[in-house]
């Protein structure tokens, strides 16, 4: 089975999930400065967000590219990646809206947390079906931020009813981790 | 003709109509638990249909890939899917905020119905354009999955009026018939 | 240059129009029957809208499927067309919320109007890089259903003003004259 | 590493941000001409935009076409300039529905540079990527357009604050000179 509508599909919703988020920007009434101000949380939230789902998009890309084929399970696992970056919007909106207070800004580590393992999970999936000596498997390795990143989220939903600018920061710190693109599948790919 | 574009069009509708429903979970105006807990039969029906068009996608992508061909009344027959599957929202988005009563969970059925028999019209203009001894005649074989779905939302149609939760226990039990992907076309095609 | 950029985008928006305009579809607060009535006009315009852009996308396709090479002229052609396409969600929804009412029956018709001549202008930009001796200017003929459409749409505009429901039908006539794929193009290239 | 799915990605964004700005043509409640006089601002503002976007989709296409190869910084450099293209539609909308008073049109100026310096910083990004001698550099050349469009937006967000419609002006100034797409480029392609 081919993996180019896998890649098709998750394009589009990446592309519409990574878009609508910007709907939550509400046009506001005035036009003068006071009136923006109340946006500027609603905005930062939005840029952490489209930062997450360019990583998504960037690893995924990524990945897709050094797996060979795909099968049924693969497609759930996809799907079920796709559920939770439907959940961005959600909780980009409601955690900008609210001013990072505590609840927002835990549900927000959730909805990464649960994305993080999503991802996880769809990579095992393909690795299962490619074997250990597959080109993914090997490229993935010891895969320690994989590892770390859902701990760091676990940490910060917890840190967020103690004191929400510090699970914030701890979101931003993971995904500075992850900016880079995985440069060990791109080298492996070179390599090969 | 080719079916690369008729997958690239199906695919943007669907990416599109999987992710606007998201937009009916309407951000909450409180940041507390309590604001959160009217949304989640919105969440509910939300995950349902989710998993639906999910269906939809990874079944359209297996037949798809088994045909051979594409003529004007399968682009037809295309779109009469997604326009019922573009009501999903709608029908989504009503059942939750009216917490599963009566008419809405009756309506749901109704769009489910009206998208399972749209199915089964393009799989049999595509059989009918292949002809019966075509890969995908064979692989759909007696396709009882296809023949049973709708009388069971007829079913669950029935039923809304008289206890909504059974009609919606019915949805998710088609749901959970149809999540494994149509493994005889998949091995079919492996075998040919 | 590539055509298949111009498809994909094409598509894309195309996409997006169909299934935005299914969001002024607004979700009834009651869950009776009486609180679904006032939906029905929008629901028929959303029909009827639908068909035309799925009768856009489809001629469209089998254009662009007969055209060789695009050049920057035809992509500025195609953006012309879209531009007047992505105001189907405006017009169906002015249409229908106002009960099909004077002036927005006859402003859905001016976009109709504008659409049909973008797609002409498209058609003869193509027309004029691929020659006359091209497989789309000998598939496309006389195009007669191209030239008389404009007028039905103008005709349209002015019943508007006499009485809405003539010029509904006749929106509903030229979609059925329309709703036969471009047989022309389509046994050219397969006699071709 | 294939450049086809940066392409699809950001033709998905830019469908996208293309069709949502079409959403704050808000539908009026009477079907009058009276009520649809205010929306004249936002639909002109509307075109504007439309077309700047479509500007920029056309030089995104030729860019990538020139281009041979792509990076982990060029996807970044590209997610860059899709970010702030996705401010269209907030900046387009704040500027329309406050009938091109001063702020919003200089914060349109704003989004305007920001994506005019974007653009400039992913085509060195390639430029850096191929080699001085590649096709794209060589097309490039001095890149007269692109050194001039920031200083001009530069001095319309300055204007805006004396006399908004110059500004104005200036916007639509620049979207002409685009318009015609980046013939260098096309004429390298073909000569190459």
């Amino acid at each position: 089975m081919g993996k180019g509508r896998l890649e098709a599909f998750s394009d589009g919703v990446l592309a519409i999930v990574i878009t609508i988020m910007v709907l939550e920007l509400k046009v506001p009434h005035g036009s003068d400065l006071a009136s923006l101000r109340p946006l500027l949380p609603v905005f930062l939230s939005y840029v952490l967000s489209f930062v997450y789902v360019g990583i998504y998009w960037n690893n995924h890309h990524h990945m897709l590219h050094a797996a060979r084929k795909v099968d049924g399970g693969v497609l759930w696992a996809n799907l079920h990646l796709l559920f939770w970056l439907s959940l961005f919007p959600f909780a980009t909106a409601w955690m900008g809206e609210n001013h990072f207070t505590a609840l927002p800004t835990a549900m927000y580590g959730l909805v990464l947390l649960m994305a993080a393992l999503a991802y996880r999970l769809l990579q095992q999936r393909i690795i299962a079906l490619e074997g250990p000596e597959s080109l993914l498997a090997r490229a993935t390795g010891a895969d320690r931020k994989g590892k770390l990143s859902p701990l760091a989220y676990l940490a910060a939903i917890g840190l967020a009813f103690v004191q929400p600018w510090l699970a914030c920061a701890l979101y931003v710190l993971v995904a500075l981790a992850w900016l880079v693109p995985d440069r060990r599948i791109e080298s492996r790919i070179e390599g090969s």
